[in-house]
């Protein structure tokens, strides 16, 4: 049992309702200091994000936007439109530009691809992003596919072509690494599943988490978009926000067949980048900060693997497998997910995300983002003392 | 005829194809550094944006983003969802949080509002801003009240009513002062022409360059948003890239009914701020800020004002009556519209948009906007020369 002192209990009360308005998501760092001055958050492990690379990216920015001036055209002067920022993409990721749809985030990408390519049944695998079956729209019907407890929540591949075969959604969902659990589909497992998924109208791949991925010890990266060339009806997904640690930026894109990009900025999507998002979407192609990203990217998923070693030598908790830059953890002494979550932010000032409503899970869970090295130590230790 | 060296050509000719490519929106000034180096614009005229208002935001970001270390802040985490940011506005607008959907961009308020509440007939004023007929959804009709020349192409209320009673549209847009032309609607004749189309399902008023129009010479802010108490139908869509000069940052909002903004966020846009929109917002409901700004808004109506009348005075152009930051210009002796742009851009690197792609002008026209005085002293002197 976790005791809180009765100051500690007054900041829990307000947290509370503070997490209550926020609806399905975390409340935000800048809501939190807006609202909750008092509380003082030491470690954000709620937030799935390479700060290495938030590091990286702040050095290139500072030298070629702060120190230059170039601050104030970025500011001034509408960015480019989206098809311009494809063309860039396009050489860099070798797939055609009209393949390449550029969102205000990987969330604007899945809000577009829901409601445009969604007819009328979606398949969605749970536990899973919230957004996924939030954004549908009046009138689709949302069948779930349920990740199995005694499996740790990974995806049984035969399990969902089943499902697929006796619903016959027009949608199916796959989400590598997944959220919030962090289980990861080998490329061979995937390449067989989207064969097996070949006649499904739309199947969206969302790899907002794949650089944490690796297949062995090099880490190298995981490169899957040559799959829309085999699979039309594929529509690939990705977030540039975790990876990079640029979440204020705005950044995601999706790859999927010509055709669908053309009818989605026939209607609009015109003017959907901004100052930050031009100038990542122009630094992210270009060789000296690939080079670059990819250390930072290398060193966070060993500091991840260390982080969730460590924490899965604690007893008290269930450390479920991930390949993504967090981990899902069963709180298993009768202490329920929001006690713990309330504990470590009152007392320890580290804040991590309750998975209480994360339809399909089973137990007392909550989601633990991988930080820099020293934060995960705290949190190692926090951990520790409080299953003590 | 204005003659051109071969050295001149040879840019036209490039000039020309990149404007091709970039559809009916002139191509950004990104586009030109990177695909036309060898252009040197000195005058962005088509950039329809207050240059002192964008001085003002740059001196608050300097000192409170970039010299205090809160730029990282403001790249690295997620900015506030729509409902945090809609309460701020909502603050200092006097309006219900409630009524506010904040967009990424006005742009992104005119995509959600036709693709989600117009059913199947809009009645758009021609010409006007080419997004209004090139974002609706397959399937709409699309109805024009074409404005008359011999009127200067100002909005007659009484045809447009009359158009309404024929035609009978779900959707009806009016912008005030409208795109390209400048017509200003004074708010007396406004609140009559509300009341005739209450009965309209959905009046949009699009209000992107409210902030450069004047009642009077005190050049009062003019003040619309508590016509959607009155009447439900209104939806008031404003963009914030015109008159605070940061059109990089993206932020625009609309006023609607309650019912409206709750379908939207229902199915999506969550996330659309980002962190400087975020920023942006955050100051703009300052009391400090606002009266920088109210400062710098007059300076740029007086400016504006005498920038009109100097161009008005020259032979050979007839300037048309504006109360926004730009003026449409009808080039009258034998020289086309496109003709007179690329002269302009070759001659004297100033950049201004034909308004040749607008539908419903007679003629041969230019949009040019206002920009700092010495700016404006440029082109006056330029158009003089182009004109002899």
């Amino acid at each position: 049992m976790i005791e809180l002192t009765s100051e500690e209990k007054l900041l829990a009360q307000k947290f509370n309702k503070l997490k209550q308005e926020a609806g399905s998501h975390s409340p935000s760092i800048f809501t939190f200091k807006q609202k909750l001055p008092e509380l003082d958050i030491k470690v954000d492990a709620c937030f799935l994000s390479n700060p290495y690379a938030t590091d990286l990216f702040l050095s290139y920015f500072k030298r070629e936007v702060m120190d230059t001036g170039k601050i104030r055209e970025l500011l001034e002067f509408y960015p480019s439109q989206n098809n311009v920022i494809a063309e860039l993409l396009g050489e860099f990721l070798k797939v055609k530009p009209e393949r390449i749809f550029v969102g205000n985030g990987a969330i604007e990408v899945i809000q577009a691809v829901l409601h445009n390519f969604t007819r009328s049944k979606i398949l969605i695998n749970i536990p899973t992003f919230s957004s996924y079956y939030e954004f549908v729209k009046d009138g689709v019907e949302i069948i779930y596919n349920t990740l199995k407890k005694e499996n740790d929540y990974r995806l049984d591949v035969n399990d969902l072509i089943e499902k697929v075969k006796t619903e016959k959604p027009d949608t199916v969902v796959i989400i590598n690494p997944n959220n919030p659990d962090g289980g990861y589909i080998p490329i061979g497992n995937l390449r067989s599943l989207l064969a097996e998924l070949a006649s499904v109208e739309t199947v969206i791949l969302d790899e907002s988490f794949i650089h944490f991925a690796y297949e062995d010890s090099s880490f190298d990266p995981i490169n899957t978009q040559a799959l829309t060339d085999t699979y039309p009806n594929l529509v690939i997904i990705k977030s540039m926000s975790k990876d990079f640690g640029i979440a204020g930026v705005r950044a995601g894109y999706g790859v999927m067949s010509e055709a669908r990009v053309a009818a989605l900025v026939k209607n609009g999507y015109l003017w959907n980048s901004n100052g930050l998002s031009e100038f990542f979407f122009r630094l992210y192609v270009r060789e000296d900060f690939a080079k670059d990203y990819e250390l930072v990217r290398k060193r966070y998923i060993a500091d991840t693997i260390e982080f969730i070693d460590a924490l899965s030598k604690i007893e008290g908790i269930k450390v479920l497998p991930s390949k993504a830059n967090f981990v899902l953890v069963e709180i298993l002494e009768g202490t329920t997910s929001m006690e713990f979550v309330i504990a470590l932010l009152v007392k320890y000032g580290i804040y991590v995300r309750t998975a209480n409503d994360k339809i399909g899970l089973v137990g007392e869970y909550i989601r633990v983002a991988s930080r820099t090295k020293e934060e995960n130590e705290l949190m190692v230790n926090a951990f520790k003392q409080l299953t003590q």
